[in-house]
């Protein structure tokens, strides 16, 4: 693995999107107890199903530290590829690499990762296992790796179409926790070099309530070039009726690198998820202190969606939007399958959601590649 | 992965010899600070030179464990792969996977490892961290794995000319450490189901004083299908001839798997390589107890070469013997460079035996494949 200090725009390379066609996925077998409930129990069930069904389209490695390899090798299916690394906690799409295509190659972006804040907000200390996976995981399919160190950055907080333009937001990308001494211009200039864009779509802010700082993978994605879906509500009462027309707004008033305006599909959210005493009961304290409180209202959100090669693998929360919410993607995604991830017994998505994030948070797709 | 309970001679399977066409070779990055000379500093040089030379010829993959893996990656040239894996020593010879190939796969065998005799006779204790190895690098590679664990095995205890024949030693073999429960003939058929032979040469004993309990890849190896190389001492007064003689007189009146006499090339040892009080000085303690002994033999030989695609890379000892081991074989492989490992200021191997291996117990080949 050569370790490269050019920027991936001069070298040709930029980031597809989602909906290209993946080599395969990575995901992080959970372990966290303060962020899984009952030892990371409940989220396990939920994690070896999403790995099965994204399997049944492309290759799927999951990391495991040293004190799950046995376990996991034994619970996943043997076309899982199940290798040893160390990591802090569960979230793919935030600590592996961003990879960029030059069209026969693949090469991963080394973003600096600092638990979404930092010493300023971040979410634990320390999170120096995290920072260093996208790198091992370069060396891991031995392709090449951008050195983006300096710049603070997660996977969850951009969007790409694949032909020029990034969705992100302000509050995440301008927040105190990541890069504050860099302006709104630096920023820009910053993620068209390394991601091969030319246009960034901001939004103002993510879901209500959003941890990471309302990344934008939580509340708006590319399905098409030029057409996205959006966490939306109707309830006027709500906090996220604001966030959610502000971001119409901008989307609707805005065109894309192609010149296109955007065609925007409203996705339902569906109705506020709490954490509950039980909840909390099944997680361990960091440092003394809970990381849920009973009442604390979950970013729960539809758009939080992973497109493998022939599915689209959508959150359940047991809400009547459930079903209308796969079928809006079905529309959008004639050519996969649309997926609920729920059991009859279980709605799976709660034990990811209750991490902080959901499907599309803890995958990170690894594009197809010749070479 | 596939873990597989069948015998690999079933699925036409067999041990391919190391001098047919190798994918690459394994290693892992020293570290036991009672194996390896301060704090490991001592071997890593040595590793460092090695695994070079091998990726001059073929891909190289390096086990770091999770604290090591920054420093190995700044350490060894891009081309090398550097991967995180725990283990418990750096004897990837006995850890890694035996590799068996149907001429257009691979597969791995996951044997058990109980580091050289377990609670009997081993030499460290747990070895857990070892014994997990061989299953992960299969996964690491997304071969299938072959489950052998019921049999204490080491990569090091065997040598086979890909054509049938392999060769080993009772010393090692019939060890109480290892298999105590089986027959000498019980044992015959494990290794003839598992690596596809038809007849094993036994060797009576290793190199002396060989605390491996005499591995056969430190005092006999194939150098090509009929012919072998023998550690030698004319020095009737070293106890080493004794062994010595024992090994060519069984090698001189027995045939191999096709019939053919075996042609026996003596390779002259060095002089006794003794522990001093600095090398001592140098080596942490383990579990209170001192892992060397000042004036204590170890077990050089020259025999201990690897064979990668394009080089045969060859223990030095500062000896006179040092030349006069590469002349020999570079007249028995034509086709390679023959390499002494040793730079002008250092005589490496020595760093790497005092661990109490050499060359060929640090390295696994993987053979080459199509699929």
């Amino acid at each position: 693995m050569e370790i490269l200090s050019t920027n991936p725009i001069e070298d040709g390379f930029y980031m597809p999107a989602e909906f290209s066609e993946h080599y395969g996925c990575i995901l992080i077998w959970p372990h966290r107890r303060d962020s899984w409930q009952n030892g990371a129990y409940a989220a396990r069930q939920a994690f070896a199903m999403l790995i099965e069904l994204i399997a049944d389209s492309e290759k799927v490695i999951v990391c495991a530290r040293y004190d799950d390899y046995d376990e996991v090798r034994r619970l996943l299916s043997p076309r899982i590829r199940v290798v040893e690394m160390s990591s802090d906690d569960s979230w793919a799409r935030d600590v592996a690499p961003t990879f960029v295509t030059d069209g026969h190659d693949i090469r991963g972006i080394d973003w600096g990762f600092n638990a979404w804040g930092g010493l300023y907000d971040g979410l634990y200390f320390p999170w120096d296992k995290d920072n260093k996976m996208a790198r091992k995981l370069c060396d891991l399919i031995d392709k090449d790796c951008y050195d983006c160190r300096d710049f603070i950055l997660e996977g969850g907080s951009i969007h790409t179409d694949g032909e020029g333009t990034l969705l992100t937001t302000e509050e995440c990308l301008l927040s105190k926790g990541r890069n504050p001494d860099m302006t709104k211009q630096e920023i820009e200039v910053k993620l068209c070099n390394t991601l091969g864009v030319k246009k960034i779509i901001w939004l103002k802010r993510g879901i209500f309530n959003d941890e990471t700082n309302g990344h934008v993978d939580n509340i708006c994605a590319f399905t098409a070039p030029g057409e996205v879906v959006l966490a939306w509500t109707d309830d006027k009462n709500d906090p996220q009726y604001e966030i959610s027309s502000e971001c119409l707004d901008i989307l609707e008033n805005t065109t894309d690198a192609k010149g296109r305006k955007i065609k925007v599909h409203k996705l339902p959210l569906p109705e506020p998820v709490y954490v509950t005493d039980q909840d909390c009961a099944g997680l361990d304290y960091m440092n003394g202190e809970p990381t849920r409180i009973p009442g604390e209202r979950l970013a729960a959100s539809y758009v939080n969606f992973y497109i493998s090669n022939r599915t689209v693998i959508v959150p359940q929360f047991g809400d009547e939007n459930d079903e209308k919410a796969v079928e809006i993607l079905k529309q959008l995604f004639p050519q996969r399958k649309v997926i609920g991830l729920k059991t009859e017994k279980c709605l799976l998505s709660k034990d990811i959601l209750i991490g902080g994030g959901n499907i599309h948070c803890i995958t990170q797709q690894i594009p197809v590649f010749n070479a």
